[in-house]
């Protein structure tokens, strides 16, 4: 166990926003509502799960709906906390901890948030190793976990309990009324024990987060190629150079979705890259053919910086490195791809790890 | 005080039916099923308000959505144990009875139903004295009474609880699942004290529906007219007798909306009318010109038995009676008559109570 200060913050957010592939949410707010909540409640436990006990209960906090709209709507943190509250009253347990359901941005941040203003420690792991845009897709359901009970709440206070059949219905009620909440709300879900989580969670994306940040940081000050440090790092591939030429991308049933057309330069020059993303970046074409696919994770990074640009960040003009990392393993598994394989999407295409693409 | 048995239930049954204006759904499947429920677990204790302490929490059941698919998938009843069990364990207090939050074939008979199964009384009152297509529309709404917390569920066993702001924002987020539950599933709401129900229910709704009931069927036993004898017993009006000559209809927004056309005869030949329903018959203009609107009670019966003929039963071809009954005086209320009046449902026109449209 160790302590998180306002001075993590920065690096964790850079970071997951990395591991957040475009969705997740702008790390800037984030970084900015964990230092205020820190600064005023003090630093908060980092724990592994091995410090806890197995029977201990973890919950879960995020915000879910359209990222466009949160940039826009930014959140008061009364309605996590709410959530947080009105789950463990129904539960008739109390949390030991909380953590994050996804890497992100603001995801990353929100349950480091709760646990300044709670006291209680945030668990080093979290369900996906990345975002991802629906809430049944997490490694979790893959292992018999359920989503329920599930509680969102607005800024206005409205507050709905949802005790689905399948994590998938969690998805259909919750996202028809995240809607209605203006696109965006705080959420609690997915509360397990410590055990089901050494067995199912994602470990330590807080650390690899904060190494990543580091990392990009790092190669900064030292005048050294960011996106090339990060890549050395992680294991990821660069993918593309350009400039972006076009973004088409409109808030549809409660999500972000479109694509960006990229042209590239340097190496790439005369070579055209295709995103597509609903939330997060899902598939990138290089000339018409796939590159890379959910659920490895594509980043989009400013060229010069490394700086991480979500989808609802992308504008014309841009210039950008694209990378691709490998998703967590349990991914690959298939009753984990099977919830997020690009023919889940749309995407008529197999999935082939990224690193098999490049290696042959 | 008084016990209701299966032979009670067809009277109920129709002369709910009536009183739901056309909604509340088919008063035969609702007349089967708490005949079985009572075979099964006994006649039913009918009290008044007076019967129960004023501290006594009574918890209405009721059944949401299209009636138009609700006449398709019958309910099995286990759905209404649900939301009234879990809505009990929510509120952390045992409901001493329950009721109907209004008039009509089902929703009068749910409450009859879940009071023979757990052995707990119905009390003898109600939420609208008629039926009406939202959430908020009752005068428990108007008396400051809260529809939250309110459970749903369908017939997968799905749960959702809302604790809303506002009565109008449970219907808005209701709505928009009970259109992923298959535009229909059953919901507990409204939960109040004895004290709160005495100042602001619509007292004995099934005395007068099963009133209303013994008038049609004694009516048509002596050979008399049963429209004219319905009219009678309650003051009602004859709007028109004709043939239905069209009837668009379709499910929307998780509503049955739409309209209906006649042709005039008898008295009424030559004349046309025009029905618009949503879930309830709402307006009727002869010739073109309002006759009669919400909040009063527009029902459309068979012509020769008076047999209530809800929304979804409109048929072209039929021979129907339309009459018109004044609503309960509640209504007529400012804040009451602000949740139901015709330009809530876009009809611009003011509303006139029907009687004296007729006395003048």
């Amino acid at each position: 166990m160790r302590l998180l200060y306002e001075a993590n913050m920065e690096d964790i957010a850079v970071g997951a926003a990395i591991l957040g592939s475009g969705g997740g949410s702008d790390p800037y707010i984030g970084k900015l509502m964990a230092r205020e909540a820190i600064r005023r409640y003090g630093p908060v436990p980092l724990c592994s799960l091995d410090d806890l006990a197995d029977d201990d209960l973890v919950l879960p906090v995020a915000g879910m709906g359209a990222p466009t709209v949160l940039g826009e709507k930014l959140p008061a943190g009364d309605d996590i906390l709410r959530v947080y509250e009105t789950l463990g009253r129904y539960s008739g347990r109390a949390p030991r901890a909380t953590m994050s359901i996804e890497a992100g941005g603001m995801n990353s941040i929100r349950p480091i948030y709760i646990a300044a203003r709670l006291g209680i420690p945030v668990v080093d792991c979290d369900g996906m190793g990345r975002a991802f845009p629906e809430i049944q897709m997490t490694v979790l359901t893959a292992h018999g976990i359920s989503a329920s009970p599930f509680v969102m709440s607005d800024e206005r206070g409205n507050i709905l309990l949802i005790n689905a059949v399948s994590n998938r219905w969690v998805e259909t009620f919750s996202r028809s009324c995240v809607m209605h909440m203006g696109a965006t709300c705080a959420i609690a879900l997915y509360s397990a024990t410590v055990k089901q989580l050494k067995e199912a969670a994602i470990h330590g994306t807080i650390t690899l987060a904060e190494e990543l940040g580091v990392t990009v940081r790092q190669a900064r000050l030292h005048e050294k190629n960011p996106v090339a440090a990060l890549c050395q790092f992680v294991g990821g591939f660069l993918l593309f150079r350009g400039k972006i030429t076009d973004v088409d991308r409109r808030v549809v049933a409660g999500f972000a979705r479109g694509k960006a057309s990229m042209s590239g330069s340097g190496d790439f020059a005369g070579q055209d890259l295709w995103l597509d993303f609903q939330n997060e970046h899902l598939a990138v074409r290089l000339d018409g053919r796939y590159i890379a696919t959910t659920p490895d994770l594509i980043a989009v990074l400013d060229g010069e910086t490394a700086k991480p640009i979500t989808t609802e960040g992308l504008r014309y003009g841009m210039r950008v490195a694209v990378i691709a990392i490998p998703c967590a393993p349990q991914w690959r598994e298939p009753a984990a791809l099977a919830l997020v394989h690009p023919r889940y999407f749309g995407y008529d295409v197999d999935y082939i790890p990224v690193e098999e693409r490049f290696h042959s």
